[in-house]
């Protein structure tokens, strides 16, 4: 049985505010949770799971509490609530040194679906480091969380002032999605450097357009004015990882 | 003043039946209805605009119906309607030849997103003709429409039987995305085919991956088990059209 005051404080991981001042979020389904409990990345501080979903009772968490189905839509975020649903601690975000790899920073980037999608994507090309804009979407956000696939783990997001964090390597590469750049057809891409993907509509702000070494434009060929901001992240990261 | 019988019309077009009976679809937002007008692509039925909007009235469709915010909440499928919403006609998909260029053949794409989004990427690399099975996303889903920014007016889409289909061109080359497939960095693009991207989580079904004279890979270094069914279209077509 979850009390009233249960209910609602789980209710209430679904704003930011709530998650910023508790430490959690909430993750669902039995694959997303099972892989962020086996990842060890997050502390599950709790896990609640319908009779049906028994046997799935990880060893590693033998706390789990049976709930009703009537219960677990209560709690659940999803249209089609699963079975399965865990608060985990958020993880507190780390500070590194972009040398020598290729990390990713995002301004403002501000569909959710699209920063999950984005984050997942950098995972499958073993990008370990983000940094976002503070208007970037939570990565907390249970639409995120849902859509990264396990991959919030695995991949460290940094939320802060980009362009004070961009002014500690004056002399580091950076590079920036642009429709006005050059063709990445035509460049060799580099093994080091930061790569911007701006806000969906707005595009990437002046201060950081004109701190970037490169512009980069993905070739296209037909009348679409410009490229999903997932997408574009994809191809930009295939591009640069492929060397 | 939009009478009771026309909003309830109006509404109805949210679902895929009423969309089918009706041959119509809504398009939102000032940006989106005037270039799907300017395109000539499909026939504007009915345009509403709220009184702010008049300006926007385009001399080629001088119909226009102004409406109060109200009554555009009630018609708008949007959180927050922008003012502008059209009927459009739908059009009809056109059987076409894939001799020559790169085809996309999508099974069972579900999410309106991700189908919205393949359709605006297909449109950027000038990919004409797209072949989707019965069980793919409606293309004319308002979600859909919303999110391919006009490019719908600017790609072919054929639903169909896709076997059967595809049986019409035993000898043309098809590909499919498969993590089980081989490195594209190790291959050279082809000139012409069909490219199959399959469902969210089932991927693509058996009797099309039988057919594929080869499955393409997008190479990955980190731990994610597979890469957005979008964002592996745009890599994938970013590759095939790069040559």
């Amino acid at each position: 049985m979850l009390t009233k005051s249960e209910v609602k404080y789980i209710q209430s991981l679904q704003q930011k505010k709530f998650r910023d001042e508790l430490g959690l979020f909430v993750a669902e389904g039995p694959k997303l949770v099972r892989e962020l409990l086996v990842s060890g990345h997050f502390k599950c501080q709790e896990l609640f799971l319908t009779g049906e979903m028994k046997e799935l009772t990880d060893p590693a968490f033998p706390d789990a509490r049976i709930i009703s189905p009537g219960e677990m839509e209560r709690i659940s975020g999803l249209q089609s609530p699963n079975g399965v649903l865990a608060l985990f601690q958020k993880s507190a975000s780390v500070e590194f040194n972009p040398a020598g790899k290729i990390s990713l920073l995002l301004d403002d980037i501000q569909d959710p679906g699209n920063l999950g999608t984005i984050i997942r994507t950098a995972d499958w090309f073993g990008i370990e480091n983000i940094i976002a804009s503070p208007a970037t979407a939570d990565c907390y956000n249970p639409k995120v969380v849902q859509s990264t696939m396990a991959s919030l783990g695995r991949v460290n997001i940094l939320y802060t002032d980009t362009e004070a964090w961009i002014r500690q390597y004056p002399h580091f590469p950076v590079f920036a999605a642009s429709p006005k750049g050059s063709d990445i057809g035509s460049l060799n891409p580099p093994a080091e450097g930061i790569l911007i993907i701006g806000n969906e509509s707005k595009g990437i702000r002046d201060s950081l357009i004109s701190r970037a070494d490169q512009l980069l434009m993905i070739p296209g060929k037909g009348a679409a004015e410009s490229l999903n901001a997932a997408v574009a992240a994809g191809i930009l990261l295939f591009w640069l990882t492929g060397n």
